[in-house]
């Protein structure tokens, strides 16, 4: 009885916060990628090293390029039945899950939290996925965006003049004192990547899947065509603000009917004239899919009462009370133990 | 007693695998950095999906530049007095440290497994730190790194034609099948970031210190330099194959005596050129330490008996077997409970 007491006294010493999950594995790799040699480049004189003298550096050679990079946390007791998948949008890498730029948990924590196996990716030309020389293998300028870019497009305010002036919609959910910390979060985009970037995600699908995928923003027509080429092994979608879709006149929308799509979004949407245009094809393409027999959900959080949250939701102050709604539509697909 | 059996059952059965570890949380941050601002440069029209009109994008604005990511696994219980943090080489990123170019685990797994908190981080313009737009930010143009010049330079083998012939050294622990694999790991590289990019890590150990630090061939002098502007902060430092130091002439090695410091390096230098000059100031700064009372090892693993090691000794298919010399040298410094 002793011994008993003394071993429990000890399993439970070892007994996880709430907080706490035991993993199994955290670990990465690249997939997808083509081998590019150039040739007849002229070489260039760099100086590596402050006082030191010019090196002779030839740019042409063997190089591999569009190859995305996929982090993962593979937990010992995954609760989920199949990992989950984030990905991110445009001009953004993988970071848009991880720790928010207030410093609190972002939805990998949440997911990993929940039980998932959480596989968090940056898609082709982005963080450590890499980027190539231009024009010579990517064939334009990469875009870089500005802090008024983000802040009017992503509906944190109304307008940004440079300068700083700035104010913030009312109401807003955004942490915009950590508007600094999410501007270092920023990765120049390419205009000219999409189908390499729709091949290599394709790949990572028949990689790791069966899974459930969210995408946000640019990663929305990403992960509505990876569905599409691959609607067995996507067992359910999250769009999570997405900025385009397939055609339903185009594409067959019943391909993925058995496919459950939930669309989010977040508010603000009449404050900037782009947006009910970008809202237009995803809710058109979740219609067609719905009309075609498929299980579509849409959370409109304003009229589910939820307000203030903006296109980086994921962020917003209570991104957490999100990640919950969505954890529970996935619990509702069956897909958690 | 029924009661207690079946709490001691449950505990029991949530007992992790041996390699199982309880993780307290995965995030990261964004540190450095400064705010740039550009204006006058001419719009461009850029189509961003094809067949769209073009849509015209103005490159002026307020950006942030030279700030660097760092993502941390912390364990619920680790054993390590203090963390440990990876610093990667040049043109390549924190995925040095993840899972191997052959698909097994690499030192950021060896350490969580061994109960140390562990930091990996991508420097300055390198992966989720993001770049800036030059020549207008950074003011030189980005190298990309050849397959040949990751193969002679990494000490893979002697020589790499274009094209692809290509034999490895004999007993070579590098595992070439998959090259293609690593190639992808690489990042462009920037030679005028230098200043930024201690300026960040020099920020990071302020913030995350006292702590072990990890480096790796271009990685060396940032750590040395770290070393040197806070020595109260480093508690060891290793030094992996490291590219460059301090000159003693100039540097007052006596500051970092009261930082053990360990240098590794691996086998074939006398293959390539280039290699007993790179070896000659870390070697110099090492001995000076020494020379001022500091408690400098050096494991030149050839002469331990340990044959076959590259550049990417991390990778190598012996990569463990190293991390346990080092985790036993750590153990050493009494940094481990």
């Amino acid at each position: 009885m002793r011994a008993i007491t003394l071993a429990l006294a000890s399993a439970l010493a070892a007994t996880p916060a709430a907080a706490d999950y035991l993993v199994k594995e955290v670990g990465s790799f690249h997939i997808g990628g083509r081998d590019v040699t150039l040739t007849g480049l002229p070489t260039k004189d760099v100086v590596f090293s402050a006082g030191m003298p010019a090196i002779k550096v030839d740019p042409n050679g063997e190089f591999v390029a569009e190859q995305m990079y996929v982090q993962y946390v593979k937990l010992a007791q995954p609760k989920a039945k199949v990992p989950i998948l984030l990905w991110h949008g445009g001009g953004l890498s993988g970071v848009t899950w991880e720790t928010k730029p207030d410093g609190k948990p972002g939805w990998q924590q949440f997911f990993l939290n929940a039980g998932y196996d959480v596989y968090v990716s940056d898609a082709v030309e982005r963080g450590r996925a890499s980027w190539a020389r231009y024009p010579e293998i990517f064939t334009s300028e990469p875009i870089f965006r500005t802090r008024k870019e983000a802040w009017e497009l992503f509906r944190f305010g109304p307008s940004y003049e440079v300068g700083g002036k700035h104010v913030a919609f009312e109401g807003e959910q955004f942490p915009v004192e950590a508007l600094d910390q999410f501007m270092k979060q920023g990765i120049p985009r390419w205009a000219t990547n999409d189908a390499a970037t729709q091949k290599a995600y394709d790949a990572l699908v028949q990689r790791v899947c069966p899974c459930i995928i969210v995408v946000h923003s640019q990663g929305g027509n990403f992960g509505f065509t990876a569905a599409l080429n691959a609607p067995d092994k996507v067992k359910a979608l999250i769009a999570v603000e997405p900025s385009g879709a397939p055609d339903p006149a185009k594409v067959e929308a019943a391909k993925v009917k058995g496919v459950p799509l939930l669309v989010v979004w977040g508010d603000f949407h009449d404050k900037h004239p782009i947006w009910p245009k970008i809202r237009a094809n995803p809710e058109k393409w979740a219609a067609a899919i719905k009309a075609a027999g498929g299980t579509v959900d849409t959370f409109d959080l304003p009229k589910m009462g939820i307000k203030g949250n903006t296109h980086m939701l994921m962020m917003d102050r209570n991104s957490d009370d999100i990640a919950k709604l969505v954890a529970d539509w996935i619990g509702k697909q069956g897909l958690v133990n």
